[in-house]
């Protein structure tokens, strides 16, 4: 398996057409896309073509809000915009973890003050999947090559230290795999038989892009082992009830 | 940065030097190690050649581990296996999730019945970090070369699907890396600072490892950012205290 960071993607604004932007880098660099390879992309430049940037000068924060902020000593207006993406508060404690409206369990529901000016933030696309399925429509059109798209975002853990990329949205893979059925070297059934390939690449990629203004927010994966059914990051939200840590 | 399985090392038994059997399985598939390279390996072949496979048979179940089991339908042998192992049970529904005495929070500390057969299973080595230097020094003995090591272990998570790869023990690298300083493309200081290369390269070797009896249990990772500074894969321990989700 290989992961190649792909340059010339810096500065997005609204409106720019990622797919396109990805095919004429992967030419640009004469790297030749195939039906297995999976593109690996950074939310934050995905929430800026689509627009999901916010101006916190325009946010006027809620009593709640500003009730939050003075707790955890954060922007009034910042946690405003959290709530409003939130459709569960699950912890607040130093920080805010949130369930986003997608089902992703995350600090400050996704919503992101890096890589925008100190007066925005960025927030995660409204549907990841389709936003996925975008990129990947445009990739055909311009490379007529069929990949898979996952967006990543960096987040934090429950009992580790250290933040780790996580799958936010897929389009053309299933983001989980399941081995049941398949036995160990002694015969014996898979018990642990769901795995998450979309979460592991986009681990592995969000290494490779590095962080800051160095980075590359695209990496392309060769090489993956994964299902190339249809499927939705959704999938990849434990449902409430089966959630083994609370 | 390229991920590539390393063939022939299948069954391990109780004795074998792993790292000598690594040097040797490189060579034959003519692969060059190299200083910045990661080698990780599966908890499970560790654990069996340090001999940490634990034969059911004689082991007596407290009556605290009997009644765990019928609630959770589990051998009782096992569930005393679990509780030796554990420093604390963090929650007990459906199944256990526990401490183990290294820090690590994990479903059934980390005891594991996968690979071996039904009358035994493994526990994770009692010191990870130890056993990945020592596959370390034995690859710098026989290849002359200063390679960094992690022993991967495939765990469930607190609030999303599928099983992913992390690290229990790290050797030649540091398992956590802070960013702090550097700045994103407005200049401001980065926020979320610290990533963990230790877990993105374990999560990527273990979809690149496959799981069952086609497994490859040793990946090798090239061209991976990391510091190489030495370490503790129990640096990866979020301390209870600052623990977001409980």
């Amino acid at each position: 398996m290989q992961l190649i960071a792909l340059k010339g993607i810096q500065k997005i604004k609204k409106g720019d057409d990622l797919g396109e932007l990805i095919a004429r880098a992967a030419q640009e660099q004469n790297l030749q896309f195939e039906e297995n390879d999976v593109i690996v992309v950074a939310q934050t430049i995905v929430s800026k073509a689509e627009g999901n940037v916010i101006d916190l000068r325009e946010v006027k924060p809620s009593e709640l809000a500003g009730r939050i902020a003075s707790q955890l000593d954060k922007d009034s207006r910042e946690v405003e915009v959290i709530l409003r993406q939130s459709s569960e508060i699950v912890r607040l404690r130093h920080v805010l973890i949130a369930r986003t409206k997608h089902g992703f369990v995350c600090a400050n529901a996704g919503v992101d003050h890096s890589n925008v000016d100190s007066e925005h933030v960025t927030i995660l696309p409204d549907d990841p999947d389709a936003s996925a399925a975008k990129i990947r429509e445009a990739i055909k059109r311009k490379l007529g090559v069929d990949v898979a798209v996952i967006l990543s975002d960096t987040q934090g853990r429950a009992f580790r230290l250290g933040c780790m990329g996580v799958a936010v949205g897929v389009a053309g893979m299933n983001p989980l795999r399941d081995l049941q059925g398949r036995r160990d070297l002694y015969g014996k059934e898979l018990k642990a038989t769901i795995t998450s390939p979309a979460d592991a690449l986009a681990a592995a990629s969000v290494l490779v892009m590095g962080e800051a203004s160095e980075g590359t927010p695209v990496v392309v994966v060769k090489g993956a082992s994964y299902d190339r059914s249809q499927g939705s990051a959704r999938g990849l939200v434990r449902p409430p009830e089966q959630d083994l840590f609370r």
